[in-house]
This record gives C-alpha cells, sequence and structure tokens, in this order.
C-alpha cells in the first residue's frame, strides 16, 4: 500500500532564486514517491502537474506536453492521491477560498494539498521560458514568463499548502497549478475570478524533503547573499 | 538494510516557542527511525541522546537517567549510524571546529551528523526543568535551566548539522548534546574549551519530518504572533 500520507518534495523553493536549475530528479524518480504532483522542469522549462500518475507540461508557447521519464526537474512536489471531499462550491470567488478551506481544514500547521475540480472563471496561468546555463536568478529568468487566459474553463487546480515555518523550503501558503478537462491549457495560477465545482483534500503528518546533494552546483552554493524570501514572494 | 541517508525529525523547533511541549512521539517510536540521536522530553524534560540505540536523559540535576519505550517527547532527531572518519583533532578549540567542520565536509547545504568522541576539557552542558501544563512559552522555560560543568571529560558530542533556509523547522547550524564514556554527565552543549580525539561525520540527502498532527493544541496553535527565530536564538 502506498504511503498517502507523506508530502515528497525534491529541491527547496529557496534554490530557484539564485538560478540552481539544473535538473536534479528524474520525472521517473519523482513518480515513484507519487501520482500527482507540480514541479518545474531544467532551466524553468514551464510548469508542471501529475494527475492520476500522467505528467503534464504547459510550455512557454502554453502548449501541453506529455512528459517523459527522463524529463529532469530541479524542483518538485508528488504525492500519493487519497483525497477527501471537503466542500461543494458554486460561484466561490477566488479570494474568499483560502479562508473557507482554513476554516473547513483547520491544518494551518501541517502540509496538506487541496484539488479542485469544477468550472472556473477569467483564469490566469503563467509557465516561464526555459533558460540554459549559465542560469539567471529566479527573478531575471520569471521575467520573461508568458501569461495565459480563458475566460471560462473546466478542469483541476492542484494546490500544496505549506506551514508558513517551511516558506522558502516550500511555497508558505498555497502553491497552484491548473490543468484543463481538454488537457490544452493550465500552468501556474496567477488568478481566476469564481469556481463551480468539488472541492476535495488530503491531510499530511509528514514533508519528505530530498536534497540535491549530487549536485556541486547546489552543493558549493553560498545561500547567505541571496535574498531568499523577497525573490520568492516576487516570483510567486 | 536501514536508510542511513535520511535524518528523521519529529516536530519542529518552532513549537517550543509558544510552549506547544505536550509529548507526542514516543521514545519507541523516534527508535523505529534510528539507532542514534537527540530530542528532550514532555514539558522540556532534560536533554535527551540516543546512542547504540540506547537512550539516555540528563535530568535537571545533572542525572544521567535510561529512558523507557513510553517515555514521550515534543521535538527530537534519530537516524541509523553510519559514520564515516572526518578528522583526527588534539588541542582543538571548539570555535575553531564548525570553520574546520564546513572545510572538510563542504555540506552547508544539506543535513548531516557529526560525532566527536574524545577527551573535553571545560565542557559545560544544561538540562532544563520538566514543567508542567499550562506550559509556559520557551523563554520561561529555558530560564529554569540547569548548567553542569566538567574540568575535563570524557565522552561523545552528537551534533546535528542543519542548513539555514531550515532555521525555526530545526536548529539552523550545529545543535550538540553530550554524553559521557562513564554515563554520568551530560546534556545540551552550551560550550567547551578544547578536544583532543576522533571526528566522525554521515551526511543525509534527506529530512523526513514528522508533524504532531494528531495534538489538538498544535494544530490549533497560531503561530503568527510567536518571534520564533528570535525565541529559538535566544534559547539555544
Amino acid at each position: 500500500m502506498s504511503n498517502t500520507t507523506t508530502l515528497y518534495q525534491h529541491g527547496t523553493l529557496a534554490l530557484l532564486v539564485p538560478g540552481l536549475l539544473d535538473g536534479t530528479i528524474t520525472m521517473q524518480d519523482l513518480l515513484a514517491h507519487g501520482d500527482t504532483g507540480i514541479g518545474t522542469g531544467e532551466g524553468l522549462d514551464g510548469e508542471l502537474i501529475i494527475l492520476e500518475g500522467t505528467p503534464y507540461q504547459v510550455d512557454s508557447h502554453g502548449q501541453v506536453n506529455l512528459v517523459s521519464a527522463d524529463f529532469t526537474l530541479p524542483f518538485a512536489n508528488s504525492h500519493f492521491a487519497a483525497y477527501q471531499p471537503l466542500m461543494t462550491v458554486e460561484n466561490a470567488r477566488q479570494a474568499d477560498l483560502p479562508a473557507q478551506i482554513m476554516a473547513e481544514t483547520r491544518s494551518a500547521n501541517t502540509f496538506f494539498s487541496v484539488k479542485i475540480t469544477g468550472t472556473f472563471t477569467q483564469m490566469r496561468t503563467r509557465a516561464v521560458q526555459k533558460s540554459a546555463q549559465p542560469y539567471q536568478s529566479l527573478a531575471k529568468t520569471a521575467a520573461t514568463q508568458r501569461i495565459f487566459t480563458r475566460e471560462t474553463v473546466t478542469g483541476t487546480l492542484l494546490s500544496y499548502y505549506s506551514p508558513q515555518i517551511f516558506d522558502g523550503v516550500a511555497v508558505g501558503g498555497f502553491h497552484s497549478h491548473f490543468m484543463s478537462a481538454d488537457h490544452d491549457f493550465g500552468g501556474h495560477i496567477l488568478d481566476f475570478a469564481t469556481v463551480d465545482g468539488e472541492i476535495t483534500w488530503q491531510q499530511f503528518d509528514s514533508l519528505a524533503q530530498h536534497l540535491p546533494t549530487q549536485s556541486a552546483a547546489y552543493m558549493a552554493h553560498d545561500f547567505s547573499q541571496d535574498d531568499i524570501l523577497g525573490a520568492i514572494h516576487q516570483a510567486e
């Protein structure tokens, strides 16, 4: 039986800040830790989402691609899905959802995932363009992001919530990616207006944090000179 | 075969700050994740160290006690020992050791453990007195610590190093406990003058972070009002 109470994380959000963007885990290895997840490719190559064991990439042209087993990632999360119903929403505003979800889950102090399947309005997503070595900082690379919009779109929002004390290690609060039901639109969610749909959630009691100790660039980097939280909050 | 590249952590250093001191893991469960470790008991009941599968507690009287399987802890680390030689030191000053160890291990960006067996001079340790509910903040409880000294003592220093980005989750930098070879002196290390001995180390590529999600007090606490890092750096 797979472990459904552990969230797996490879890399840290912090390592993206100075541009440590080498792919240090393969999609195959990431899938060994879950059938559901999000991440980004080497050089910030698009926005990834794994749903029911299938990994998709939204590239900087907005195109959705299936991801091969040997595709590599600098930062990613995965887990084995065992979602429970949380609530049904109609015309719920994005701005109201975090407070509603926190009130229902009462899980601010642990990791959990939220999955919303439904119809979203005014959805705006972004995907970053892959950069090559020598990598730039997250702030510079993120400046080349492309934004995609749909007035109405049916699909799945996959989000991970991390307690604030883990901000920098992970994204403190919610980190959400999207994939349309038709698999033709998605990315890192910037914002949407409203959603009609089903909200499910899955609480974790453990974070399995894996670090890229085989990466010489990661191991040699002096993080003390980086404004990790400042850069993250600007980019995320 | 046991996993020797994962550091297990139950709880966070942050939860000690507002005084969430209920024991939320048993020693038996902690030992399932390692034969080596450090921690504190419920209510900050002394300073714990696990060496070769045997857990010892230094209580606030300075007495060393064997720890029972059902003893509970709010915060602890453990791992399965597979130490490698790092260096032999003679008359090495404590103040010089961190820089030497960082230069040799080149592992500032991952978790590792250091074990020093040898003879230490002017060793000062502390142990906190167990408090009862309602628990006080870490700052108030730590104010009741007792300090113990030995002019010369042979024994084992067990330390965990955590990258700075994990400060607050764990103790950023080194967190060191001590146990004498005669099992009659130990605790959380405040400082020592010099050491003659063997330094070994063990690098981890993963942190298995377990949170006390079964604790209603932990789950309900509002950490946003706590000065986590300020309080930790004063107490640790």
